[in-house]
């Protein structure tokens, strides 16, 4: 069995005991840099699989600062703070010493409490009944994705920017913390949603919030995620939008905002 | 005129060329520690007035590492990169040495662009035909701000946590971009939204995106602002919420999310 170009892309060798060395992959490049999600996924891998590292991933918040080149990279991760049940990250990654992109990071001990999800899961169609979208390109980390669109028409006029997606790694990759986090940058920029025609865009922040702990991630295993997503605002040269990312069962996996540059 | 109490909270000595000194602030205390929110006006304030800084603020997120005490603490400032038009930074706040707090910035020029409001602002009753709601507490932060509560009652069992409310600076003091901040931290925890019972809780995360520029700060000045907030889910331990601030004239001047521990 060949390894997943997912796996391929996150791939780190470790420098003990802080640093981490890895390399662009062009399953996941973007015109010009990798993938966002990809990037974020290796930042959150690096920090997943420090030594040190305990609990589970409960806030990560991701800011890129330049575009990162094809070849090698080395992420930094500084454990900052340890409490008894949580951890505090700081990550970077950098190129000839330059950071291009930096974040920070919560994992936590999960626990049994109260609990009520408030969010509402919209009524859609399983996957299985929705057609797979075509590829909006014939190469990079679109092909990486399946996307069966369900409610928000790209590139056009739409009333609103809510869209509700079904998206899944191809091929099938069991879901683990990382693709999640990948996952999450995955949904179209919402200017698409409003606009024919491209505008340059590109994500400068992106916050996640994990709802669920490892339990609900193999339960979901490879199957495709229902992602939502809608724009608050677009203003001077940057919109946002809000998501949720639904397990198959119906289990909030995360909530996720980000903040996007657009160019007019 | 004496000096307001948040602008005492958040003074700051500078030691060139990236360290700053404050000192907690008893008008923003919040039973252990200060209020969340002033501990990240004074984190803005230390970038704001970095000699260094263009632009205006953009997205902030913040992570609460554990309790500061009362008295002194410094705040490192660290401009990772200037780009021609924005720039990143990191921010930490400590005591003894120790890291208590830790935020990631950018800042950026403001440039007209097509834009759109796609959140919907309540249809509420202006703030003067609301009723200011009594102290929930005889001393602390609470005092320092003026809630007019629309929709949400506290300490009950409501349908859904969804809360409006008109929040002011008491005394009343010109919006500007720290206090905006420490706003944004202004919101009842949504737990008690649902819970008729004190329930301990911390923020853990904020994340603020600024969707407006010093000139909707320069005309909402003083009045107050509409603060409207819903959780996403209460899990294992952490729940969010996400939520808007409205100018008077209707502007959405940020969105915010916030993730907070919660006991039981």
């Amino acid at each position: 069995m060949s390894i997943h170009p997912f796996d391929s892309a996150i791939e780190l060798a470790h420098e003990a005991p802080d640093r981490w060395h890895g390399r662009t992959s062009e399953d996941y490049w973007n015109m010009v840099s990798p993938y966002g999600g990809v990037t974020a996924g290796v930042m959150m891998q690096a920090m997943l699989r420090h030594p040190e590292r305990r609990g589970t991933p409960l806030s990560f918040t991701l800011n890129f600062l330049a575009p990162i080149e094809r070849g090698e990279f080395v992420v930094d991760t500084e454990l900052v703070r340890a409490n008894r049940n949580s951890q505090h990250w700081a990550v970077r990654l950098a190129q000839g010493g330059k950071v291009l992109a930096q974040a920070i990071a919560i994992c936590a001990a999960r626990r049994e409490t109260w609990g009520k999800v408030e969010a509402a899961r919209p009524e859609v169609p399983p996957a299985e009944q929705c057609a797979v979208a075509p590829p909006r390109k014939p190469d990079g980390f679109l092909q990486r994705y399946e996307f069966r669109i369900v409610r928000g028409k790209p590139f056009a006029v739409n009333e609103d920017s809510l869209s509700h997606v079904w998206v899944a790694d191809n091929p099938p990759r069991p879901l683990d913390f990382a693709s999640l986090t990948a996952l999450c940058d995955s949904f179209l920029p919402r200017i698409f949603l409003h606009r024919p025609d491209f505008v340059p865009i590109g994500t400068v922040s992106i916050n996640i919030y994990f709802h669920a702990g490892p339990d609900a991630l193999a339960r979901q295993g490879a199957a495709p995620l229902l992602a939502v997503a809608q724009a608050q605002a677009f203003s001077d040269g940057h919109f946002d939008h809000h998501g949720h990312v639904w397990s198959t069962d119906g289990t909030l996996l995360a909530t996720t905002q980000q903040l996007v540059w657009y160019k007019e």
